[in-house]
Formats: C-alpha cells, sequence, structure tokens
C-alpha cells in the first residue's frame, strides 16, 4: 500500500510566533488537536518535562525556546545577556536526561552565540544571532533527517511490513517519504507502547495521516506478529546511541529486537548520530519516571490498589541485537556505528562546523 | 515477603446455587465485585463468551452449567434429558476454543452420565447424577492443582523474584501457597497484560489479598524487570500444552520466554497435564479475538482511528524455551512433558477411572 504524498502534522508540531511558541499536545493527540502556547522560556522547559512535545519535538522547543530567552534578554546591557542566554540553555538541558537532542541543540546554538563570538553583544545583537543558529540548526537537522531517511528505505524491500515501537517522528517520516519516492510499498505493524501509547495515538495517526492503514498490536505481540507473518522487519528509532553501538530507546525496544533475532527479523535502528560523550552504556543515564504511571491508562486507574509500579522510560539493546544502525551518514554495523564521525556529510546537510558542537 | 494466608476470592469465583450460577466478573474485579447471576445453561454459556470468568473460571462455569442444563431437562421424558445435555455440552464447549478445560470437564462429566449408563435414565435420575459427577470433578481438580503447586513451590528458591504474565488462577495461588507452607519468601512482578489487563487486575489483587506488595510492569517491561534484577524466575499458567511440549498460554508468553532466555532466569510453565489430543502446535487453534479490544483500554478508545487491531488472544512457546512444565504429576522436561501420562497419580487426587475423559 502506498502513502498519499501528505506531510502530516507532527513533522511541524513545534512552531515559533511572534508572542511565544506553540507546542502541539501530544498528550492528547490524535483525539485533541491542542496547541500549548509557551509565552517564555521557562513555559518552554515546562512543557518539555510534562511531555507536552516528546521525541524530536523538544529539539525544536529547545531552539524555539532560546529564541523566547534571547528576546526576553533583548535590552539587557552587553554582556548580561548572553549569561541569561547561558542559564536559560542549563534549563533546558535539565528538562529530560536521556535523549540528548536537548543538550546536542542548545551547545550548537550557545556555541554559535553566547558562547562564541557574541558573548560580549548586546541584547539585540544576540536575539539576531540566536534566531539565525537556531534557524540554522533546525534546517540542518531536517536536512540530516531526510538523509537519514533516504538511508533507512534503501534498507526497506519494496513489500516491506515494518514492525515499529513508540513514535519514530521525523525519523519515521523521512523514511517513510524517502521509500515512497523510491516507489517501495510498505505496511505497518505498530506497537501500542504502553504506558503513554505513542504508537497508539502517534504513529499510528501519523501513518493514517499519510496514507496507510497501520495495524496496531499490544506491546507483548510482537512476536506474534512475526511468527504470523504480519511484521517481517522491525525499525525503532533511538534516545541515544553509544559509540560502541548500545541503542538506548523507549523500553520494549528491547523485547522487539530480541522478537526479531527469534525470528530472523532485521532490527533497524534509526539514530541522528552515534553520542560522542557517550562511550559504552555505562556512560548513558536511564530515566525512570514516576511508577503510578504504569498503574494508570489515560488518567483511568488499570491496576488493583496496594501495587507499586516500575517504570524504567528506556531499556538498553546491545550491538549484537541490532543490524544496522541508520545514521543521517549512512547504515552501519553497530559495532562500526563509531565510523559515522569519518563518513562523509550528505550533500547539503551540513549545517556548518560552527554548529558542530562536540555532541554532534 | 510472606503472605497472610488468606484464601482469596478469585479461588471461589463461580458459585452453584439453588436457583442458577452466581459468577464473579472478572472485567470490572477488582474494582467492583460484581457477581453475574446465571438462571440457565445458555447464560452460562454467553458469560464465557464474554469473558465474565476467564482462565480456570470457564471449568467451573462448565460443570456448574450441566447442572444447570440437567436441572431444565428434569422433567423430560426418559431418554431426551440425555439428548438435551449433550447438546448443552456442546454448547459450553463451543464457547471458547483455545484451552480445553471446558472441554474435558465436559467430557468427563457426560461420559459418566448422560453418553455414559445413565443415557436412557429419567431427567430426575440424571440429574442427581450429573451433580454428583460435577462435584466430584471440580473436587478432583482442586485436588490437582495442590498437587501441581507443591510441585511448582519446590522449583522456587527462598527469595525468588518471580516474574508473572496474565493470570495463573489457581496454579498460581496453589503454588504461593505451598511456597508459604514451605517456609519460602516471595516476591512477585506482573506484567499488566493488555489488553484485557488480567495482570494489572486479577494477579496483582490476587496477591495483594494474600498477603503481597507486587510491583507492575507493563508487556515491554520484562526484559528490563530482568536486567535490573527486579525478577529472576518466569512462571506463567498455561491453556494447553502439547504432547510435543509447545505451550499455548496468553499471548505476550512468548515474549516472556524469549527475555528469560536472554537473561538466563528459570522459565517454569504451570500446565494441569498435557493434552493428549494435541500432538503438535500444529494440532492448537489460536483463538482470535476482535481487534476493536486492542484499540480500546477498559472501553476507552486509545488508538487513533483509521487503525486495525490485530488480536490473537494465546501465542505459542517452543519446547527449547521453556526450563520445566510443572503438572500436577512433577516437573517435566519440556520435551519428555508426554512422561506425564506414566507418572504416579498424586496422592488423593484421582478423580475416578469414570471421569478420566480423553483430554483430562
Amino acid at each position: 500500500m502506498g502513502g498519499n504524498g501528505t506531510t502530516p502534522i507532527l513533522a511541524d508540531s513545534v512552531r515559533l510566533t511572534g508572542d511565544g511558541v506553540d507546542i502541539l499536545d501530544r498528550r492528547v493527540y490524535p483525539f485533541e488537536r491542542r496547541w500549548v502556547h509557551c509565552a517564555t522560556l521557562e513555559e518552554v522547559a515546562v512543557a518539555i518535562e510534562r511531555m507536552v512535545t516528546q521525541s524530536h519535538g523538544p529539539l525544536f522547543a529547545a531552539t524555539a525556546g532560546l529564541v523566547l530567552a534571547a528576546r526576553e534578554a533583548r535590552h539587557a546591557p552587553p554582556g548580561e545577556a548572553a549569561g541569561r542566554l547561558r542559564a536559560s540553555g542549563r534549563r533546558l538541558v535539565a528538562t529530560r536526561p536521556t535523549n540528548h537532542h536537548i543538550r546536542d541543540a542548545v551547545t550548537a546554538v550557545l556555541a554559535a552565540t553566547a558562547d562564541g563570538p557574541l558573548s560580549g553583544a548586546s541584547g539585540e545583537e544576540l536575539l539576531g544571532a540566536v534566531a539565525e543558529a537556531a534557524a540554522a540548526y533546525d534546517a540542518g537537522y531536517r536536512e540530516g533527517v531526510a538523509s537519514l531517511g533516504r538511508h533507512a528505505a534503501d534498507l526497506l524491500d519494496d513489500g516491506a511490513r515494518v514492525l515499529t515501537h513508540c513514535w519514530g517522528d521525523a525519523f519515521l517520516i523521512a523514511a517513510v517519504q524517502a521509500a515512497e519516492r523510491m516507489g517501495k510499498r510498505l505496511e505497518f505493524v505498530c506497537t501500542e507502547t504502553r504506558p503513554y501509547l505513542q504508537g497508539a495515538r502517534l504513529t499510528t495517526a501519523t501513518l493514517v495521516e499519510m496514507g496507510y492503514e497501520p495495524t496496531l498490536i499490544t506491546d507483548g505481540m510482537v512476536p506474534s506478529a512475526l511468527a504470523d507473518g504480519l511484521a517481517d522487519v522491525a525499525m525503532t528509532a533511538s534516545d541515544r546511541v553509544t559509540m560502541d553501538g548500545h541503542v538506548v530507546n523507549k523500553v520494549g525496544t528491547l523485547a522487539v529486537a530480541l522478537a526479531a533475532r527469534a525470528f530472523g527479523a532485521p532490527m533497524y535502528v534509526l539514530a541522528h548520530a552515534p553520542d560522542p560523550l557517550s562511550p559504552g552504556i555505562a556512560d548513558v543515564e536511564i530515566e525512570h519516571r514516576d511508577g503510578e504511571e504504569v498503574l494508570h491508562v489515560l488518567g483511568t486507574r488499570t491496576a488493583a490498589h496496594g501495587v507499586r509500579g516500575y517504570y524504567p522510560a528506556f531499556d538498553a539493546t546491545p550491538p549484537h541485537l541490532v543490524t544496522r544502525i541508520v545514521t543521517e551518514r549512512g547504515a552501519f554495523e553497530p559495532s562500526r556505528v563509531a565510523d559515522h564521525f569519518s563518513a562523509p556529510h550528505p550533500a547539503g546537510a551540513d549545517p556548518g562546523a560552527a554548529l558542530e558542537g562536540p555532541g554532534r
């Protein structure tokens, strides 16, 4: 089955406006299309913490948040504006610990502005530079994602039945769009991804928007879907890939990888790039969220009383269970994923050396 | 942590009364303690189909339902009563295809009565015989379960952290009670078991009732629970075990087995007995239920529109992923589970040759 060429709403779900940032509320999407308006940097940070947006959303929320912070500091004396911008960056980075999108985006924008040549600039000068750096970072990221999508689509056969877990966001959208341009027909089986149901809500809604009719399964049905031939390849995004090829992604990804291995299905992982600050899995902090979330579904209590919930938000899949890690620069064997950094940049996707923070 | 010696309500959740059968509604338990009153055999059959009761409940509902059917036929002419009872038995067996509890219970009671020496009996004679055979079958089953519980508890170390999937019903209760009598302390980690949440509702509620404080995880967190040391042994019931050691149980059991194998944890499966009518997995019909159930949680829509649900109610775990299959006669290596039938009966657990149907 082919797509309809639509660009889904989640591909553009964080929007900088004249008086703030509008963020599509992923907690209620697709049942409601509610936008949360953030007038200040602090409101953006709280929105990220409360998971108004997640996956790739926080990256765009972070760059837009820095523009808001620069606007707030535009009338500050020279020198002070840069300090306030740095504090805003730290506030954003502190929101969520496992995914490094926010850290990298903040590092890049600050390196090009407040921490760089403009550290003593006036608020007005800084605002112009931050707005430009933020837009360049977003654009560079989107170009890298498009390249990643092409590399991922290269791996998929025409007619592939793709099993997804959680929500691959821009990576998944780019891979689907690239496959469509290659004339490949795809089918999708999506796990619901408890407790937040990103699969049931975001992945399926987006694929429907793009013209597909995805099949939904519960998280425990992955082996059945592979055994029954409903899916023949697994593809997930990642929140962090270590330099030695461990994949940190939404809890349940390891279960998908084990099932894929058991049934001989390839396991492809999409990652912007491995994280140079994470040589091995011991260097990654796995975020544990409130166990109460496991005891509820969409706010309704589902568990007996007297029970405690356990909620590791992510799990770690070892390199030997992953077939390829697809970055914006190519598809790598997990043990060789560090080769990403010696591979050529995708054409047109280099946002410039000034934005190359250590974690990018 | 030890138990409190309580016999939980789910151990006695189908009750034959003077004017019908009262069945605890497992669809709303533990949030409500609602009993569904069935005045006729047909109402019992519908209750089973609608999952008012499940797991071991249908066995007791079936024997009680046959008593209701015999009551309905008590004023029928000799010969006709037996025919009506057989039709009632077929109605019960048709309710759900994968678990063979109902088939075996009906076969045993009919063999002792309508299909046996009483095939030409009066309705009144038949009623007395059916009531006696049903009670004997229930009692024999309960004795077998107690024996199974002892064999299962023998396998668990003092201090074991037991991961459960779905709801092991009488098997789990018996194993926990036997472990308590052996002075073993146990901890429990339970999957919620979507879509019906038997783990979140029935297993945890029963363990709480018995004095434990179980930890709940989503179905995708099984590998994390094992990796983090929250659980060190997996134990599930089964809906059917084939003579060559395949385990058919609630969908997700295969995912548990794959995770247990990956982390070196034993995988124990509780089964009354293997099914002689199922030499191999090809002989088992896997029930597929309405995919709409996957798109909802407790009646609330959780999935985007335009999506279809896929709901295989059970999956099949191959013998090589199972450490031991525990029956009422011992703990067997899966490849040797057919030895169950040459093993001695547990003391006092033989309900008599008259009740030994082919599938019992």
